[in-house]
């Protein structure tokens, strides 16, 4: 019996960064195959249309961001501890595939509309975990004069904006980039009055 | 004598929408033509190339940021006062066109290598704006214990990622999204240990 899933994974991967370099729409599953040195029939014995590619490379990154990050939220801890450990989790999950978290940010929206309406969804569930830590904070006096809508944007659009400039070759780890902007957030949402 | 000036913009409104929606890859010179009624033959009377069109729309966009944000940088005002200013001219310059903002983030990665070094060139010093100005604060005493280069990156981030959520017919305008912005960042500058 052949196992198929280290093709298929294969498969994910090379889409991945083809999708992130040149774009879902101008890639074709015949470079797909040829990228993968297959015939471009073979490609449709792993799966069944482009989009079901697109599918399953933002379908796995909207789950890796909700299962790193939902269960830090609830963690027993003052809500700036909580946001901390929750932006060190998001930018562990985009600087780990650039190329899938490319992907998740710029083409998801060529996904079907049901698919697209499935994804959209899991990004408000995702925001809202912020805004609710964030609210904690605000009901706690951590952070006093914080609007939790705007805090949950600046703490999102610095863990996805880094998907342009990250380097993992670059002078700062992932880690320490996560650690240096949730110092200058955290302390914004103290202090904002 | 005609006057090709206006189908010139023409040419180059419909591109910039063309490429933000499905990407300069996708997107053929007999696209751009189909959707302005003209044969694939006339657009070349007006322009040489699709790279030319990108070319124009990003080089257009780089010199609206460094045109809109370098006179602030200098203003005899406090760190502070000044990054405020300039935050609230970035907001504006994404989102009075969200579609050109679209392309000179997404894009302009497929311009030729000369052309992708001088917008490289133009983004660097962009930054470096934003850097210097973050740095006075830190020299006046404004920003005692803020990284230059970590602030920057938080106000570019939060300035850039609009591009994705900002809607011209929400809750918020342009202006009050970034003076929230900086009413955190700023905190954040003034408070971070």
């Amino acid at each position: 019996m052949m196992d198929t899933t280290p093709r298929k994974e294969q498969i994910f991967q090379t889409a991945g960064a083809m999708f992130s370099r040149q774009g879902y729409h101008a890639t074709t599953m015949r470079d797909i195959a040829r990228e993968l040195n297959m015939q471009g029939g073979s490609l449709y014995a792993h799966i069944d249309s482009k989009e079901d590619v697109l599918w399953e490379i933002v379908e796995r990154a909207a789950a890796q961001f909700l299962e790193s990050v939902r269960p830090l939220a609830g963690l027993p801890l003052p809500a700036s501890a909580r946001l901390r450990r929750m932006l060190a989790a998001h930018v562990d999950v985009v600087t780990r595939n650039l190329d899938n978290a490319t992907v998740f940010f710029h083409e998801w929206r060529f996904l079907g509309p049901a698919r697209r309406a499935h994804i959209a969804a899991q990004r408000d569930e995702y925001e809202a975990l912020f805004r609710r830590v964030i609210q904690d904070g605000v009901a706690a006096g951590e952070f006093p004069g914080a609007d939790a809508r705007m805090g949950a944007l600046l703490v999102l659009s610095a863990g996805n904006w880094l998907y342009q400039w990250f380097r993992p070759d670059g002078a700062l780890s992932a880690a320490a980039v996560a650690a240096q902007m949730a110092d200058v957030i955290i302390a914004g949402l103290r202090c904002v009055e």
